[in-house]
């Protein structure tokens, strides 16, 4: 695993909220009646999911799944939600240095740092992953778990796209909530496995995409036990723990759910693996790649992006016939329809 | 942490099986009927346990939990089944061992496993943690993660405990099934939180516990991804990953849940933190030890006790004011009421 990966995979990963609606299930009757997918057009790759709902919920189908092994995880950076310019997580950090900079003085000594507060991102990035790392322990570690996970709260709120200016939290992708609806109401449990924090995504995946804190896998520092007035903190250190990215997706999922999924969503390198696994399965699986199009009304970007670089998974995808997403034609809908504005 | 309780730990959990009465889920008009434990006396653990439920489901009760935070963790060796004379992983490694042997004549240079291969019990223990280790690492490791699932699988179905001649899956403790299914039956999600193998507690806990692979969390080697014949195989490396034990109980929580449990259930001093874990929770809280205090129908032991050892935990249940189940009162039964034999 190369190291760079390790690190901008460790800045993946943000939030949205925003849509209560997000998380509720169809109805069983909505699914027959209603389009499951209304904000994706007809096509196959709209067809190869419900082809695959249908095959392995039927209870007469040879390839019929048990609800027990019905397991679907979901890359969430450029699959559940936009990853440009940079990842959003990377953003919370940057602005998590800029906050608490008036109290740390001697930061101004320190040129990563200096970067950030100076809004000079290509001088930040010319620090290469050990100047990222050094944010991210920065402002990812210190503090306990539950003082962490409300400045999160606090970030995913109010913090904008400095492009669309949407709140983060806005810019999920309504075909993926759509999915994540459908598969849920067929019984199928429904997980975020992402090289981003864990402890930054789990305070908004139940709002934003009706996920539960404990269907999310993702990357992590250390923590501490401490007891402090007779109360049990976890406290973060700036140690890794684990990074969720590449081959650390099958590991990540054997290590958290202990099965094999049957389906698998991702849209870049780093989810190759946990696609390469679920296809392993000995049972039918679903195997789909996000393919980034449409420069209008998203970004346009696979094999030569520095964030979400689709290529060996593209040519794999392509041999292996699995499901490739072609946002700009397959997509009705981008972001979120419960816009806040 | 102590080294020796990082080894001991790890040979914790094992098996049982058999009763697939035990994951069926109690039905709503049933708890309202007829008593939810059965197998409890009437006394103050009985009550505590009950109390407890009423009051953080009663919507109108000033103590009400919502059902997405109704976590609920267990301790497996102990607690769930027996774990006497040792811990039942243990018994499943030395199996190992002897079943492997006749491949290995190697092993026969090896003081550890030819302790093991002649039953010298004492002798084996006499090699400390460091022979344990070895054991653990012989057996444990150096095949697919598959593979060995279905090891445990066999293992489990058909190994029988030395004193009691069950099998070890029949050694659950009927009193929590019912505490499970009553849990669960009032929107609790159950895990278990175990120093036991990870691998080796998932292949059988839905049959035993109702307990799905994905809500089981224990101590577990590192895998590594491999492509074979065209398939994803994660292999089992002889290197510790992760000690599910003392305070790295409520780590392991927070990293896999990522939710404060409300409610907890041990029986030795290396459940002590998780319980102090969930005491911690701003919620309304239950915290449990299981007092082995029944020499004639199960076993006797507590602060000297050299596995599941109960000493400042029962100190600290006192001073708190925690339930403690004094298995010889408290429980009418004691193993699970499906017996196969």
């Amino acid at each position: 695993m190369k190291k760079s990966f390790l690190v901008l995979s460790l800045l993946m990963a943000v939030i949205l909220f925003g849509c209560n609606q997000n998380a509720k299930q169809l109805e069983p009757e909505n699914t027959i009646i209603k389009d499951p997918l209304p904000s994706w057009n007809e096509g196959p790759a709209k067809k190869s999911i419900i082809d695959f709902v249908n095959a392995v919920t039927t209870k007469t189908s040879p390839d019929f799944i048990l609800p027990a092994d019905r397991i679907a995880t979901f890359d969430n950076d450029g699959t559940l939600w936009a990853e440009q310019p940079y990842y959003f997580q990377l953003q919370f950090a940057m602005d998590r240095v800029k906050e608490l900079a008036p109290e740390h003085p001697e930061w101004k000594k320190n040129p990563v740092l200096q970067a950030v507060i100076n809004d000079e991102i290509d001088k930040l990035l010319s620090f290469g992953e050990k100047g990222l790392l050094e944010l991210i322990m920065t402002t990812h570690a210190g503090i306990t778990t539950e003082e962490f996970s409300q400045i999160v709260k606090n970030w995913i709120a109010t913090a904008r796209h400095p492009k669309t200016g949407k709140l983060y939290r806005e810019m999920v992708y309504q075909p993926m909530i759509e999915v994540l609806e459908y598969l849920r109401a067929n019984d199928f449990k429904t997980y975020i496995v992402s090289g981003g924090g864990i402890d930054f995504m789990r305070p908004w995946t139940q709002e934003v995409y009706g996920i539960p804190a404990e269907q999310v896998v993702g990357s992590s520092v250390k923590v501490a036990f401490e007891m402090r007035d007779g109360k049990v903190v976890l406290v973060k250190l700036p140690e890794i723990n684990f990074i969720d990215d590449k081959e650390g997706k099958p590991i990540g999922i054997h290590q958290f759910i202990g099965k094999q999924p049957v389906a698998a969503f991702g849209n870049s390198d780093g989810d190759l693996q946990m696609l390469q696994y679920t296809a392993s399965n000995s049972k039918k699986s679903l195997v789909l790649f996000v393919h980034h199009t449409d420069s209008i009304r998203e970004w346009a970007y696979d094999r030569k992006s520095h964030i979400g670089k689709l290529d060996k998974g593209l040519d794999v995808a392509t041999a292996k016939g699995w499901t490739l997403v072609d946002m700009k034609n397959d997509w009705k809908n981008i972001y979120s329809l419960n816009l806040l504005n």
